[in-house]
């Protein structure tokens, strides 16, 4: 059973996202990285297909995938041929790039905002995903909360791309069942009027903000400690890279979304609000996608003794959410499959920095993990 | 209701043991390092009394364990008057100091093989106490497996102190039910005979090996690793410190010990056996009962690419284990209790580096905690 | 031959100052931390008097150091006695603590601007320092060059309290030869318009931003890999901290002081300008004055291949500090007696992350250390 | 003015001397990682001639040095076709790789031990070196003394091979002034009678052990905090990799010739012996050439306070001495063109770990590099 995806967003994510599911399916690589690829899941990797990406940078929009990935990737990968039948169509814009070095130019800008949003979903009717994933650039966006108030927001022009996609693929579920999935900080799964359109509609909406980088680990030890019930003193996580995210994070109002959906943990998981510094915190162009993460916690142990702890890592950025993706997408899929609708938290808590709907608590990754296998498994999606 | 304990071993994790709960119950401190403290357990903190130490350093024979703490930890903690009551008795001995720079005599050495466990279990049916933690120094050993074994291996001497304690208690056990917990490496809640024989006779053991340190926040890392599928290319951890534990790792065949139940997590989490060094590393003497710990993990990510982490920590080596034995004696007396017998994988899944009985996997440790959380619970035990 | 020793900011560097130089002088501690206590100065450090501190922090004003001391630093050091008989004077403010929670209140504030100047030299008049010290918060600040701009600077009240300082003493020198030490990032050693009216009326102008925490050690790791011709491709170092610094550096401005102070290092040494991140990253109160370093250094060496450094630091930043300011007194006194004056780069080089006079080249910690001692010792002043 | 090389070892460490000298002669790359590439020296690397290699491992003796890189260093490296030309002569063994997996086979063994070094000498006047560099495998080895403990132990057979290689070339000086570079453990240039009968017969003996890896750092850091007079409580400096050496240094006699190279610069440098930890610790083959190095030091500051540092690398290990060693010949052969004989302890001290001649003191190495500089440019060897 093919299932079409569409990826909002050609950057280094979205890249590899499609270069290394296609290497997976020809059996060029092992599918590390894929959560679940240890276990049988109903849809295969292998039934997955790309089937567009959107974006409103001049420089990719109107080329293949291929040509866009070897641009971005080719000098450390191998780009598949395959990747020649995808195009970047041109998407939304709705300044979401505003102040980032790049020249673009969204459907709306070219054909007004209803024509463009028109013309996007026209696109989607042409190119018919299951699964819409949502990489674009971080944006500064809160929750719109009602239809009303988002039908203003798009008529005025004072929405977030992200927003107008979610609100525009919402038109579209009366004509075909999706899923949105979206893994960065704009909140949709956390717009609990976005959540109920959903619903009605049929439709699923997953988010927020991909699980990947330092926080997910973070969430992790956090655990361990409060499973031996360490007192944490306080928490620095330092974060640096040279990719477009990190660029977009110097924006002081683009790094507080992200600020947001990662200190979120350590009151959710700690039951005390530990003080804390998690930010990213610059952009240092020779590191690349490769970012430094460092981190220090400290707490008091038995006897009121302190302990120390610092974590150094060096990770690639991009392929980590791109693993996800993999997954979110085959899980998403199999539960449209099943007529589930609205949001999933139990995919969120594992998938995302900030699990909607609204008002959930994040649990530590081990214990999402756990929790969703088991969900999966009582669903007959994974056997 | 009141639960004893008694305490083999006088060393920094005893006497951190007896001035941190002395603290905790006079309200000094509070009960942070105790892993399920945050819940409202059958038997309070406040229940446990300790009735007395063994141990065969003629340093601290027939001294007050408040005589003994003072040494060892006056200059770091204020030691409780009221540990002034306990006394620290001669134990079994067996060698297990041999080649360390301690002047040790045991009951046997005093009393003959026979007469040295028969006065121990004098003093045992004296203090009577519920539970009785084993923290003596690192010792080789084997499993024995028979009554059989045990016996001719008593009656030669060729026995580790840690083998003859549990063997001496299971012939207690005809008088009194009580829980062995054996937190070092010695196989005694992985010698299935000798699980067998407790089973038979009533009384529950623990062990093997208590989980602090470096090993259980590895596990759970590992286990991060796991739920991603990430494929770790190799694990090194140092450990380095220079307390009495440390010097007597510094003996290649004590260091063995630590080695086996230090390595056993790598496949039973990750499922593979990723290369790996993990093993005591050395003594350094000013690093005192505060260890260095260094810890390197690669892996392959999704699309190939390759990922670093290192993770460093100065910790706290006795107070981490005493943390653990305060809730292992309020777990095991409510086990025993309600008539549970032999050993308990769950308790031992949670508390212990290997746990028994023999042939049992390792869990990450955020799935143990769960998982015992859940059965406590069950039991009500938790409430 | 007694040193009088007056300090500008009665904050932890300072208290650190008179605490331990007290210690050392009644032979309660060793004189770690202070650089050239191995070698016989001709000052020793006994004769080093502290006559007065200057605060507008009305919570310190009109104390004795002895009880600020015993404020700030009571719960972690011994306090000696001796400082009950030095008093904090009301010094000059001109706004530097604007922005910071403090109730300020300066002389200027009190009496005018050139009454407040006449009232400071009235104090110092009275305490006669031989070297003054100056600690105060970073500020922002730029160089102003001539007498004209510093009259006029003063009149508006536009000036920042270490130039208003600076100035004011530089008046007092028709009277008393003394010497200004700076060890904040304004420039007053970068200054060329004062160090040429220092020189002209025989004071000495130190500075500027003491050489502490992870900037010098980072300079003599460059110059490590420069001796290996190791090209570097970019260097992230991220401080966090809990002291009234790491507060101020909160406000973008300050910080920017630091990261100029900060950043010259890299092209001084290397002779090319790596890319870095270099600068004070974060306020995290319960770090306190011990403070998390975290640098990543990367480089390609010898047949194009990478390697990767990684450092992580705890540090007390204070008393790293105070350390220096004992021998940068010592020194300047007998520099001052041999007539010297305006500024003396060789001490700058090593006591200074940026080294006045203005257009000075950073060397590394290790070549400034060496070449000061080999001065100090053509001088005389080290035997 | 061409120079000659001869390499005695085949290694990883000789393959990246010849691959990485051919490509920056070519000017494939930078001469990154050859200290005073950015000086004008009197022979500039394109100068130097690689005329052969000597090995005893039967997969590489007979061979092209071509074939022998594209062997080890193949997958990671464009291997030059200039090194075709270049022989892998059979060389002495000795026993010197016995313990270790490899079949090897020496002169010695094929022509009897007067046979084989007379071979050894008939290839070395047919090549005719000027320099001639040992990196053989790590090897046990007491220094000899006098000729005859020399004569007696090459007899005997009882002789490492660097010995015999040492002692062989002391022969052939009367032929041809050549220069012998040690960098390895083995006591060469820290055997008093091997210095003195070079530079009797006027040849050049330098060593020992190449300063590369964590060692030169720790020196550094070390000094750097000596600079600042900080007592130094306690190092631990651990070492893992997966290369050749890393498996020879797990035979514990091995592996105590490096801890005595490393340590020693503990107390030449910080004035006292600090407590330490310092030597490779362990082979995990999967790291390969690129090991982990983590350090742990910590000190006494300024008022009795504490604080520590934690360094982690992942270093190239064989590139790092490749680039020492093409300095260290071009220097070599600029020394022995002035008539300087025996050893040179200035070269030494920053190019080894261990500096002969016997008797010498380490130094931090950014001062032996200024050092060596100064000498430099006095001989004018650099201008």
């Amino acid at each position: 059973m093919t299932i079409k995806v569409a990826v909002l967003g050609a950057g280094l994510v979205g890249m590899h996202f499609a270069v290394g599911l296609e290497r997976i399916k020809s059996g060029e690589i092992e599918p590390y990285g894929v959560p679940f690829a240890k276990y049988k899941m109903e849809i295969p990797i292998e039934d997955l297909e790309i089937v567009g990406f959107f974006d409103v940078d001049e420089k990719k929009v109107g080329k293949t995938v291929y040509d866009v990935a070897l641009e971005s990737l080719g000098k450390v990968l191998p780009i598949p041929r395959s990747l020649s039948d995808v195009q970047v169509y041109r998407g939304l814009h709705f300044k979401s790039l505003a102040g980032l070095p790049f020249k673009a130019r969204g459907l709306e800008e070219e054909y007004g905002i209803e024509g463009g949003i028109q013309k996007f979903l026209e696109i989607i009717d042409d190119i018919k995903p299951d699964v819409v994933l949502n990489v674009i650039t971080t944006e500064k966006a809160s929750p719109l909360g009602s239809h009303e108030a988002f039908e203003k927001a798009i008529s005025a022009g004072e929405i977030t791309a992200s927003q107008a996609y979610a609100y525009a693929l919402l038109k579209y579920l009366e004509k075909r069942k999706i899923v949105m999935a979206n893994f960065i900080p704009s909140p949709l799964a956390n717009d609990e009027g976005l959540v109920k359109m959903y619903e009605e509609k049929g439709g699923i909406i997953l988010g927020d903000d991909g699980a990947t980088g330092a926080t997910p680990l973070t969430a992790d030890i956090l655990e361990h400690l409060a499973n031996r019930n360490r007192k944490v003193m306080s928490i620095a996580q330092f974060n640096i890279g040279g990719n477009t995210d990190f660029l977009a994070l110097t924006v002081p109002e683009r790094n507080l979304m992200k600020e947001i959906t990662k200190s979120s943990i350590v009151e959710d998981i700690l039951g005390y609000d530990a003080p804390h510094y998690i930010k990213p915190t610059g952009f240092l162009e020779p590191l690349g996608d490769k970012k430094f993460v460092a981190m220090h916690i400290w707490w008091k142990t038995f006897n009121g003794l302190e302990d120390e702890l610092v974590v150094n890592m060096r990770i690639n950025d991009s392929p980590a959410l791109a693993g996800l993706m993999v997954d979110a997408t085959r899980i998403s899929a199999a539960l449209l499959k099943r007529g589930i609708k609205g949001t999933v938290y139990e995919v969120n808590a594992f998938f995302m920095k900030r699990p909607g709907p609204p008002g959930s608590k994040n649990v530590s990754r081990i214990v999402a993990y756990y929790n969703l296998l088991e969900k999966l498994k009582n669903l007959g999606i994974i056997s």
